[in-house]
């Protein structure tokens, strides 16, 4: 069931449940993605995966590979040239060059005539290894005597993972470096804070000090990481890239800069999507493409579920502390936090971002925290769904529902008292103060809920759960906002329908809602609009499709050329019915004369005459814009638990999400994306974790091991759209991707916690760690 | 040698000698044309066409056909579906129904796993035929009394052959249609006249009256007719299309009408083309589209030369009289001309532009022009550079220079006494005067150049010709101008370069001229800009090449959305180096502060810093032009032969083309159409001719039977660039592609004349032909 916030508007588009443009093709199988496209002379790349987490490369012996018929031939670091491989990329250097730096690094690729002879080569290529130190444990690596991770230069510094994500500062500074002694191993580190932390703890009332460990968490996507490259020589290029990749632009930039080779030579071309959930900013594009115009002959690179899981781009394993100090009456004076994040490998894993985040959602005066990156002998990580906020939202979360109960306050109360409000002091001196966000307004949606009522009675526990115990949980989170410039186009088509042309990988339904805001804002109905998609050569100007930014930075560009458009469209029927442009409305695909019923022209017409001769010319929109101010959302989840004390086995049984989302562009697609998120929060919360043994050898390297949710696992979730304007996103939207996964490890948590009153603090709470914690 | 006339201009790119963009991959065989793309399963498609040239179907045996393994299907028009198959439409009805029209006809087509296959099919399908009686001459067929070519309904109009051009009115007027015992073959008739023509008579002291007769002739492009369509059933798409066509959306339109099919439904990628020369306008796409939709698998159909010949889409058969009367003093009084266009099977001859075309040359104040289009059993007709052009030239400049003799005037003399100036009645309401041209201006530049003057002395004869007779001939021609909306855009690159993007088919170096006039708006060497082509779904508008009208009307789109892509580098360079932009200056690829010389930022910075966080949003410029007036476009041509008077051969020994071409954006290519089009009309006057002979077969189905101009039959051709710009077309340019194959085999007819004395009546002026006359 679903609660939307009735705004009475006069929206002829906007705000209208609408079916997913996409939706027929995905579902009867027919759509094609980057994996399924068949080229004469096709081979298929196969990895060979390190079994060590970290040794030296004595030698690599393809003679076998190359004998088994079918099996052309095998890249190494040495045979395949990479302009970049010396650098410290892992997509610019995918293939080890001495050394191996994790179990699952790969060594070389083997091309061959199908899949399974890939296989067979892979297999069949002989590799001697001379093993070295690991160092697994992110907490281990930070010591000043823990082994080195791989040859470290200082010069390397992080790099922020998910591309399109951008920080608004808010309420934290960047701090100076101090001189801790720390290994090599830390890749990056960034101290935030604000006030007096000393003088908080003065202040404070009561102090609790939690800490928290994660795992790394996998994006899971249903399609794996794929990409065919065809080699060409024609029209000025070299290649045609069809990859599964979040931003067209992004994968062309990253094979220009792994071959070195002018962008415009690569021609990448729109495909769509089954998912990627940050994970698909660039991994195998170089590669793929490396050895395509090395071999000269189309390859096509698809991960295997166990590659996705060894040699993916996963979210980093966390350490956090986190200390707050709080009066009696319930103000937060002290924030205090410690954030160590795993970043594998090889840097990426955006510290600062987590730092951040846990100080982006609570009025806090005194705040002092510090993050370090660190590596470990561990896969390299990437972008996850609002990255580094899951993690940070369980420590944060379930700190504060501790402190709350050494105050005797009502969590949803204390939230309500410190929660960030539009208006408060923002840190960011080009913004100082916060735009309207609705943090306060989703926990008065949570309050209004049956199911926060239902806490405060009895907590009945259902028949098959006899001696299970009933907990609820809350939990709130909170995401900057991405921004990005964005620029589109706009065509009248013969038939009298409307395009918008874009760049932009739909990700999550995003066309559709496109389309309605180009629909809005020429007055047409949604199924007038359709949406094309451009290739890189030709496109409009998109950045990658990531951070909750794509409605919100390319949806204004959108609406402007709509805008322009339909001024186009005007003009011309102006001519044709002599008639003033103020006079002239759009009723359905016609222009009329306002009040005078029979004094209309259908577009059909209006197109034709653009195109024969024409006054005015083609009608042909255009929209460029600006980055956007950020606006930062927020949700505030309620779970409902119960918990097998006998076993430690814990089932979600219901769950509420409310989340600010500015204005639903299409209501059941933000309503999906809560559903989504959710889910994968569940994953995150109870099941999902990548586990090392100490040598870094995975012991999830299957989807045996590694435990996804299963549609059994997954309650009932109700969404609560709540809609607090943006004043910069089209129709008043913000984002919407990112929030609905941050607050559910941290909700479920503190559901547990309030059903048996242990504290989990580490994720994901298996029976086994909960069994453990009971038993303690 | 090149004479052309030197204009002080400041311009950077425009008119500066350029290395076309294409050159290289054309040269080194690395452009990948429509028949060349490989697809997995991709079927070779083969016809099989009538070998009568009017029969009834009685049946048609596909078993042996199908009998051969690796013939994959037979197509009839019975079990192929085609929305309009019973509309007189021949590429919407490109299998004969009941009855084959012509020898060449398709009757059926075959797909089989190889070309060669294919045409095994195609020999073993078993069609039984029921003879009918045929008409060929087109004089013939006028009678009343002349069998039908094929079943007529009256409802059957001309369609204007050629997309593209329109003509404008000029000085004649649309005649009402008066009652002429005509046979049904007659499928349009226009009558055109201006003044009294019977006043006319009585006021000339001289009247001439020839009769003259052309044949077919074939375009005889490079690359045949050829197309590959890929059936797909992903992104909204039924197929995608690579067509060697003139124009995108015309693939697509005619594609969309054959199948039904919603015009997003059909995606039409660019491709380069190999020549087309007007006979690509739409052709063969229904046929493969519907063939490949039919059986779901990749379809190619590439021409053989054989089946160019017996199925292609050649220039009209015409038979014209022309009637001229003088007066002493040399003033025209007086023009009157029959002109039958035979349009073989299907109607598409474009009567009308005939008669406007021979009336649009000199001022005559009474004019009477009777044109009709008639029906034959030979192949179809379509547009061929300056449709029906050279055809009235040579009938109108023979004629004018039989009455030059008789009136004792200098023929260079009578054409500037006559000939059409800008500022003289158009005839055409909507522009009363024409605009300027230069007619007179191209006969000047014939008068100065050395071979005019030449003819006047010593005609010597070369000693290799001992014997020979030397000729000089003079004759002029014109075009109206094609024109159309269009539409471009235009993004700054992140390496700083412009690129102009596109949907406008290049066959003539369009590209690298649209890329002048973006570097030129810019204020950037052309070295800067590229041209990116897009496709249907995503292109800005364009019209088919064609009729002179690429430069001249997509010219002002590229022009216009360059300026605004200036406009808009400059605002942000304006906002980054803190400036106002008036003071600022584009130089090589930076934007500098005028007067202070360190002041400056490099495109490729601004690029990036659009793209970045932005105040001003990614660079992206958008031009739409209306239909611009058309600037009617003239050319003079004096022509040095050999005739052998013993065996009626001929040979060109020198050429010289003056032509108004407004401005040359691209003085070598401009020089290239001339080199290129001359030697078509050299075709045209002695080699070229499709001959059938009284039942209908062609004389002539193989290179070895159709004569092209071999190298060695082609002279020196010396183009003199005349200037008169066009207050229309960017920069002041005017098309260039139509005019230099319009005067050619009137001014070869008149040399032979000069030379030997008697009047070519007939094209080609083949050494039989010459030598009958001769003898006569």
């Amino acid at each position: 069931m679903t609660q939307t916030i009735d705004h009475e508007t006069n929206h002829v588009a906007v705000g209208k449940p609408t079916r997913r443009m996409d939706a027929e093709e995905k579902l009867t199988g027919r759509a094609r993605f980057s994996g399924d496209l068949p080229f004469p002379g096709l081979l298929h790349a196969r990895l060979v995966l390190s079994p060590y987490a970290h040794a030296r490369i004595v030698s690599i012996d393809t003679t076998a590979a190359l004998a088994i018929p079918g099996v052309v031939a095998v890249y190494t670091a040495d045979t395949l040239k990479m302009a970049k491989a010396h650098e410290s990329s892992r997509s610019q250097s995918p293939l080890a060059l001495d050394e191996v730096f994790w179990c699952g690094h790969p060594v070389a690729v083997v091309l061959a005539e199908s899949e399974a002879l890939a296989e067979d080569g892979a297999a069949a290529v002989d590799v001697d290894y001379d093993p070295l130190p690991v160092v697994i444990d992110p907490l281990a690596a930070l010591q000043p005597d823990a082994p080195l991770t791989r040859p470290r230069s200082k010069d390397e510094t992080s790099e922020i993972a998910g591309g399109g994500t951008h920080a608004d500062v808010g309420t934290a500074q960047a701090g100076e470096e101090e001189q801790e002694n720390l290994s090599l191993n830390v890749s990056d580190r960034v101290h935030m804070h604000t006030g007096d932390i000393e003088a908080g703890w003065r202040e404070a009332d009561v102090v609790v000090e939690r800490s928290y460990r994660t795992h790394s968490v996998h994006q899971s996507y249903m399609e794996p990481q794929s990409i065919t490259v065809v080699p060409e020589q024609s029209a000025g290029h070299k290649m045609r890239v069809y990859a599964s990749s979040q931003g067209l632009y992004n994968a062309r930039s990253d094979i220009s800069n792994a071959l070195a080779l002018p962008e415009r030579q690569i021609l990448v071309e729109p495909m769509p999507i089954g998912g990627a959930f940050g994970g698909k900013f660039g991994l195998v594009e170089p590669l793929a493409a490396a050895v395509a115009y090395a071999i000269r002959k189309p390859v096509r690179l698809v991960y295997t579920r166990q590659e996705e899981l060894l040699a993916g781009n996963p979210a980093p394993q966390s350490l956090i502390t986190v200390k707050l100090g709080a009066k009696r009456n319930g103000t937060l004076v002290a924030l205090q936090a410690r954030i160590i994040l795993d970043s594998g490998a090889f840097p990426g894993a955006a510290a600062g971002l987590a730092g951040y985040l846990i100080s982006s959602v609570y009025r806090c005066p005194n705040t002092d925290i510090r993050c370090y990156e660190v590596l470990t002998n561990k896969v390299s990580v990437g972008a996850y769904r609002a990255p580094d906020a899951p993690q940070t939202a369980f420590a944060l979360e379930s700190t504060v529902t501790d402190l709350c109960q050494e105050l005797q306050i009502d969590p949803l109360e204390f939230r309500r008292q410190n929660g960030l409000r539009g208006g408060d002091p923002s840190g960011n001196p080009r913004r100082p103060v916060l735009p309207p966000l609705g943090l306060i307004e989703c926990l008065d949606g949570i309050e209004q809920h049956p199911l926060w009522k239902e806490r405060q009675g009895q907590k009945e526990v259902p028949e098959e759960l006899a001696g299970w115990k009933i907990g609820f949980g809350l939990a709130v989170g909170g995401w900057p906002g991405g921004n990005d410039v964005a620029a589109a186009a706009c065509r009248l088509e013969s038939d009298g329908t409307i395009s918008v042309v874009i760049g932009t990988v739909d990700l999550t339904g995003s066309d559709t809602s496109l389309a309605l805001i180009a629909a809005e804002a020429m007055g047409l109905p949604a199924s007038q609009v359709n949406v094309a998609h451009d290739a890189t050569d030709t496109m409009p100007y998109s950045g990658a499709t990531g951070g909750s930014k794509t409605i919100y930075s390319m949806g204004p560009a959108v609406l402007a050329a709509a805008q322009e458009t339909r001024r186009q469209i005007l003009q011309i029927a102006s001519d044709m019915l002599e008639a003033a442009v103020d006079d002239l409305e759009f009723k359905d695909d016609n222009v009329v004369v306002k009040g005078v019923p029979g004094k209309a022209l259908s577009l059909q017409k209006i197109a034709q005459a653009s195109t024969s001769f024409s006054r005015r010319g083609p009608v042909y929109g255009q929209g460029r814009t600006p980055t956007p101010e950020g606006s930062p959302m927020y949700a505030a989840h309620l779970a409902k638990v119960a918990v097998d004390p006998d076993t430690g086995e814990v089932r979600v049984l219901e769950y509420v999400a409310a989340q600010d989302v500015g204005q639903a562009i299409n209501p059941p697609a933000v309503e999906g994306q809560i559903h989504g998120g959710v889910t994968q929060g569940i994953g995150w919360a109870l099941f999902e974790g990548l586990e090392h043994d100490e040598n870094g050898q995975l012991l999830t390297s299957t989807l045996m091991d590694y435990a996804l949710p299963h549609s059994f696992d997954v309650p009932n979730i109700t969404p609560l759209l709540i809609e607090v304007p943006s004043g910069v996103g089209p129709y008043g939207a913000k984002g919407v991707g990112e929030p609905p996964v941050i607050p559910v490890a941290g909700a479920i948590a503190n559901a547990i916690y309030d059903a048996v009153g242990v504290r989990p603090t580490e994720l994901p709470i298996t029976p086994e760690r909960l069994f453990n914690t009971l038993n303690q």
